[in-house]
């Protein structure tokens, strides 16, 4: 607790310094349009002032962590027909080759690059998540980071710095549109990650004030990606598309190209036109002192976020109370209404609407324990013992009941009724996944990809990479 | 008007034989999956089914000159700063050579020219526009599909077809949910431009019915731009990745990815998202009798669409009853609410932002009696003759004056006053721009480019296109 306290006062200190600077510059000095609204400019000028030497140790320790996360989805991901499809897409584009595709040897351009890696990261619905706003920040950023990073030769702490400042700015972008955005059907790693992805790609760029103001207005007015898709392969591909239009966005931001100054906070900019209100505050309130990436967490399990705290509940019944599937009679879940509204499909057809089943999901945590991508080809969603349960699940939305809890009643043959209560998912910052669960889900991830040895090699490079002068071996070790 | 009548009795002959035939095929043998709304169904069959042949003459000929026209725009637009900043960077990402960057010889992968072409041909707002919606169509649909023609080695009637075709489909599309979706704040060049680009690829490259809905939503989940933009350059490049992304569903769907099966119409699709209303009847009602090409209109004056009344009016009181720009104290605009709303900007600062300034357009068509890409240069913005009767014109919004109408009344020293009234702007169907207006235009805008032989070559090509069995003669003359 010292060392977080520490930590507080010497962002407070950083804070005030950016801030002090911002006045001294004067906002004509500074570059920044006079008029850009003042949080977006406020925001934008603390990214780029904040060096890898101001993290503190506890943002850099988490930004590994997602990142080798990130590693692990991505080069699993790359495996899938989705990835597939956008591989064979960028093979026939053609690029120059300074990107490289993960878990295939394939370079191609960044932006091409971007877009398969975005794919391949998301496709499994297994990357982290920013429990408040439900973006999943890491899968758009890394994939437009790393891309950008390989081909213009930055170093570890450059991406490390990238990434956690990325996921600053985008998780503030949420915060300040959320929930209203995402009810209104957004998919938000496709709109905010898009954020994410070029503030990731420009600070990678080494874009001056002016430019990075510019890059986030090109980047906002390109966010898209609509709710309808979840369950399709589309789903992955804005995060792709969130990736590759970030890395566009500031590619044309460094060569001058203009966007309107004020395009996330204008009359008829990004959060006006996407969103029924918002609350700009979030962009800055505790910037440099409460740190968002604190509130990302690493799923244990591949499928939508809300599902979780229902599977661990199931899990736990088998667990913890030793109760069988076929002691079942029929199992009463108390979620969140979210949760049926994300993952109500009662009888998913493929693999993909499995994670959108919440009845499917709880079925498998139940019977097998685990819910990697194994439990959600388009076989395994057939599968008759997991039908026979899941038909039995009834679901009763209870608005009393957190997005990260759930409680579940199983009323049993014998007549008897037992009941497990979840108040935080596994996986969310109150209950997060243990270092063991971590590597196990890396491992189990990667292996099958790259196999023991080269698994363990990015595992050692990711936990090493805010000493790496280039990611250069990283990715080497990270392709088949 | 035989002619005509005659037309439109094949017309929904062919309507009724596209609808027999879907019934006939049932929907599961049709391939289109059955959760996909109807109206979007019936569109995207009655798009696949209409061949080059069941064209209406009217169509061809209209066709014909939107393509022309937006050779000249794009011809032009290439030497514009946003369009080499376009350039620059796909130079940079490099591609397979299969397409060409029209106005250059540079040639790059389809999406990468769909990019800058998009760019080009928008970034002088001088491009055509469908007048109920506000869409400008061809932009997106040809810089996509010019793509992908010259790509795939496809003929001239092919690529009339899928301009014909696409323009149907995305005015539809618009229809359903204009004006609610633009009145929040999207740029339909943008975001049902994309729905237009998407089909001319998809139709170009011979999907299956399946395949085209699913390229549809690929599509229409990648659909974005906001109208904070306009007056900057990151507005022609919402037409640019309106193109890109295009291609990008095309290819996609293509290849068998998967997008939701109702993205449009579906409870967190396209229209739910995108727009507080929708009348998806619009999509189907008269398809095949009444054709929105007729409605597209070719623009007079390289500025925003509802400018252009107001623009006829002040140069008609020079031209039709010699008022000169000194005899002048005040003039009084009256205009439809939504001019101001969309073209208020006082004291534009930039070439892009006079585009923008219904003040500013005023006084140039008055004092030059043009308004070409001259007329909106950054320094051109800034001459004191121009500011000085700019900042003599006052607006009035009126309600009861439609989009394409203005009313004038000139207040002059000598304390006379002279009214004008014009009930359709030119460069609308009710008042198009005759055959000598429109090369007039396209001369203008290609000659300084391609000098006189090739802009009359290129004209000559387009002419004949529905003759020509591949497009590569016709882009080998409209490059430098």
């Amino acid at each position: 607790m010292q060392g977080a306290e520490a930590e507080r006062q010497i962002a407070t200190v950083l804070a005030a310094a950016v801030m002090g600077e911002r006045e001294a510059m004067g906002e004509s000095d500074a570059g920044v349009d006079a008029l850009t609204s003042e949080q977006t400019a406020r925001l934008a000028e603390w990214a780029l002032v904040t060096r890898f030497d101001d993290l503190p140790q506890s943002v850099i320790r988490t930004s590994k962590s997602l990142i080798l996360d990130f590693f692990g989805v991505a080069i699993a991901g790359s495996r899938h027909d989705a990835a597939l499809a956008g591989l064979n897409l960028v093979r026939e584009l053609g690029g120059d080759p300074r990107a490289t595709v993960l878990g295939t040897g394939y370079r191609t351009s960044m932006v091409n690059a971007a877009l398969v890696n975005g794919i391949s990261a998301h496709i499994l619905d297994f990357d982290d998540t920013h429990i408040p706003t439900v973006l999943h920040p890491t899968a758009p950023i890394m994939s437009a980071g790393l891309a950008v990073c390989e081909a213009r030769g930055r170093s570890g702490p450059d991406l490390i710095r990238a990434h956690a400042m990325a996921v600053e700015l985008s998780s503030r972008v949420s915060l300040a549109i959320y929930p209203e955005h995402y009810d209104a059907g957004w998919h938000m790693s496709g709109t905010t990650g898009t954020i994410g992805a070029a503030a990731a790609a420009a600070l990678l760029e080494d874009v001056n004030h002016r430019q990075f103001v510019q890059v986030l207005g090109i980047a906002a007015t390109q966010a898209s990606g609509h709710r309808e898709q979840f369950g399709a392969m589309t789903k992955a591909l804005h995060v792709g598309k969130a990736a590759s239009n970030g890395i566009l966005a500031s590619l044309l931001g460094a060569r001058g190209f203009t966007a309107a100054p004020d395009s996330l906070q204008g009359r008829r900019g990004m959060f006006a036109v996407m969103s029924p209100s918002s609350r700009p505050n979030a962009l800055v309130a505790g910037i440099g002192k409460d740190w968002e990436i604190a509130r990302v967490g690493i799923k244990p399990y591949a499928c939508g976020v809300v599902t979780h705290a229902p599977m661990d509940a199931l899990r736990r019944l088998r667990t913890e109370r030793g109760v069988q599937p076929d002691q079942v009679e029929t199992i009463e879940l108390r979620v969140n209404p979210l949760v049926t509204e994300l993952t109500g499909k009662r009888e998913p057809r493929t693999g993909l609407e499995g994670k959108f089943s919440v009845t499917f999901c709880a079925a498998i945590a139940m019977i097998d324990g685990v819910a990697g991508p194994q439990q959600f080809t388009d076989s395994a969603v057939q599968r008759p013992e997991v039908v026979a349960l899941r038909d039995r699940i009834h679901i009763v939305p209870d608005g009393g009941i957190g997005h990260s809890q759930a409680i579940a009643i199983a009323y049993l043959k014998d007549g008897s009724a037992i009941m497990i209560e979840v108040t935080a998912a596994s996986g969310t910052p109150e209950n997060p996944l243990s270092d063991e669960e971590r590597h196990e889900k890396f491992v189990a991830l990667t292996e099958p990809v790259l196999g023991t040895q080269g698994a363990t090699r990015v595992k050692a490079l990711v936990e090493s990479l805010d000493a790496l002068t280039s990611v250069d071996a990283l990715i080497a070790a990270a392709i088949r």
